[in-house]
């Protein structure tokens, strides 16, 4: 059985061709994206006809475009987020939906350390410094016996506090859901009031969009700590942080995220906080890695769909 | 017994009382270092006058200084170097000198590992895009997978090999004197010349001062390779590294040590360079141990002299 697969991802196989030889392998007659980038509505109906499986973007799978695509029987995302997608509609039509929510996990961990071990290394001050011609060196402070607060203990969570216990920080959890047991190794699960009195570092981890931070949130942490946000900007009020980092609350920041992408707001002016473009994912380990099992999901759902037959 | 005990380290105990502590404890005489600096020769024999020991840093204790300390039974430098030290003078005067050699390992490991991780996530560039209300995403790369050359594997090649491995890249050792069953797990000894043509990253961790990487080894090199160097300035041909940044063979690196310190060479302007002065030691739990461990070093060697009363 032969499978006409499209792809709307834009960079699909860019930077390792590992998912692109599955695909080929398998003798499915691959469909590109002829466009290079993100698709309208209008382009990805034209671009699914005909098409069993699509290996799926952030383009709009409304309920128009999978009901255009009589021939769909599966969408594998190359991501976690599914808000493209008309779930409903596509269970109607018996499309089969997959996503790949553990591609991203240590890629975003390593970067939530990455920044975490930069501020207190304190390298891009010195690294300006020395291309100024400026030699001053100042003590930076590690990762053992640091005190930090994870904020979520799902998936990134976890693993972010798995490194960090690899280092010897010591790590405090907090997340309703969670009972002491849940947790991995010596990691302390204590309450969001509690950890706030006691971190040194605050990491946001959780899932939702309200906000977890707030102006009474800030009051009760420590002066000088370091907040770091790889989760949803629409967890910290930036009113609020904003005035933390004026008072000395907040020694740093590390923020990858934004209630409003591309970001142009106030944190710019911060030299002490460090920004990234909501780049927590973008790895050439990770990319492959999602590419890949989205390419097997792709695989896999297609073939039960056959034997089923259900459409 | 009660010890007269000379601090010479200028910033001792500043960052944690814990070593000034376990001093008091000892029920140490304590005369710390009045100048807040490094002392010239005049004010260490001053300094040492009616000294049982030293907590040393990098003043000269040559045999002149030594001569005129005729109390003095034991020295503890707080770091790794000796060369301060006029060590045959000091066993001609029963004189015990250690150091901390420990001390350093796990804060240059660690740092090697944060320049590593900042270059491959490209966060310098993204941080001063963002700071300038540039929003441009770009694919970084991890360290799963990726192949690191250790030249050398004494303390710290060997910690810095442990780090890397825990994120599962794949690690090749090149030390003369080592065989394959010294390596601790997965790590593959090589010869330097299949090391410098295999290696993605390639990382300095040995000792001496002559060239290791001149110009036949970069011309061995992949193309778009990343070169760390905590070690030694010496240990690289400056011009020869230059040239290799120029044509493309090194596409970034991270240097923190210079053979002229401060630095204030060609590679400040290299931007795909990061420089840091010499700070890979500059961290406060470091410091802390360090310190510690020389205190514990020089009431060990004060209580045997005692004992053994051999001055």
């Amino acid at each position: 059985m032969t499978y006409r697969v499209a792809i709307s991802v834009s960079s699909f196989a860019e930077t390792d061709k590992e998912p692109m030889r599955i695909l080929e392998e398998a003798g499915a007659e691959i469909i590109e994206n002829p466009y290079k980038r993100r698709m309208n509505e209008e382009e990805i109906i034209k671009h699914l006809h005909g098409v069993d499986g699509l290996i799926a973007g952030l383009e709009p799978l409304n309920e128009m475009v999978l009901k255009s695509s009589s021939k769909l029987k599966a969408i594998a995302r190359v991501g976690i987020g599914m808000d493209n997608i008309d779930l409903g509609v596509a269970e109607a039509l018996n499309i089969r939906v997959s996503n790949t929510p553990d591609g991203p996990t240590e890629a975003v961990a390593e970067l939530c350390l990455t920044a975490l071990l930069s501020m207190g290394r304190r390298i891009i001050r010195f690294n300006k410094d020395l291309h100024e011609g400026v030699w001053k060196k100042q003590m930076g402070v590690g990762l053992k016996g640091r005190k930090i607060l994870l904020i979520g203990y799902g998936r990134i969570g976890k693993k972010f506090g798995e490194y960090l216990e690899f280092f010897g920080a010591d790590i405090y959890v907090t997340d309703p859901r969670l009972e002491q047991t849940d947790l991995v190794k010596n990691e302390k699960l204590v309450s969001l009031n509690i950890g706030l009195k006691e971190a040194e570092v605050i990491s946001l981890h959780s899932s939702g969009t309200s906000v977890i931070l707030g102006e009474a949130e800030f009051q009760k942490m420590r002066s000088g700590m370091v907040l770091l946000n790889s989760a949803r900007g629409e967890l910290i009020d930036e009113n609020a942080f904003v005035h933390a980092l004026g008072n000395g609350t907040v020694k740093s920041a590390w923020i990858d995220t934004f209630s409003e992408e591309p970001y142009d707001g106030p944190l710019k002016e911060f030299e002490q906080v460090l920004l990234t473009p909501h780049v927590s994912t973008y790895t050439t380990q990770c990319r492959k890695s999602m590419e890949s099992a989205a390419v097997k999901n792709l695989l896999f759902d297609l073939d039960r769909s056959v034997h089923n037959h259900s459409k």
